[in-house]
């Protein structure tokens, strides 16, 4: 199986997130990005349809944002 | 394991976001609770911390607002 994409910029609702996101679907099915450290990927994570983290982008390409913790906007600022 | 818990009132957001943890936490890991038919658990929704639907509530009482379809303030009506 394809791996989801979690995309963070490690907000406390990002790693409270992250954390239930990998004890349900598993640590080996997760690639992790933090958007703040890692910024050449946000451009991937617009393109990919994220709008604020946390978001999971699943294997089929669904974006599921998780509560909420930053817009994309804030997080590159 | 102790299931997860989805709770939705059959928008389109919730539906599509239901396939998609079904898809990525196995079927037999959730139970999907329909707010809209089955009104007498808003209370135990509300009670675990839900505020939107769609929504899952891990099995250690996390609740992961998944996009938004509807809020339960909504879903009362």
């Amino acid at each position: 199986m394809t791996k989801s994409v979690f995309y963070h910029a490690g907000c406390p609702v990002c790693v409270s997130a992250e954390e239930d996101i990998i004890s349900l679907i598993g640590e080996e099915n997760v690639e992790r990005i933090h958007l703040g450290e890692d910024r050449s990927k946000i451009e991937a994570a617009e393109r990919a349809g994220v709008q604020s983290v946390p978001a999971l982008v699943t294997p089929n390409g669904n974006v599921l944002h998780i509560n909420f913790g930053a817009s994309l906007e804030d997080v590159k600022k």
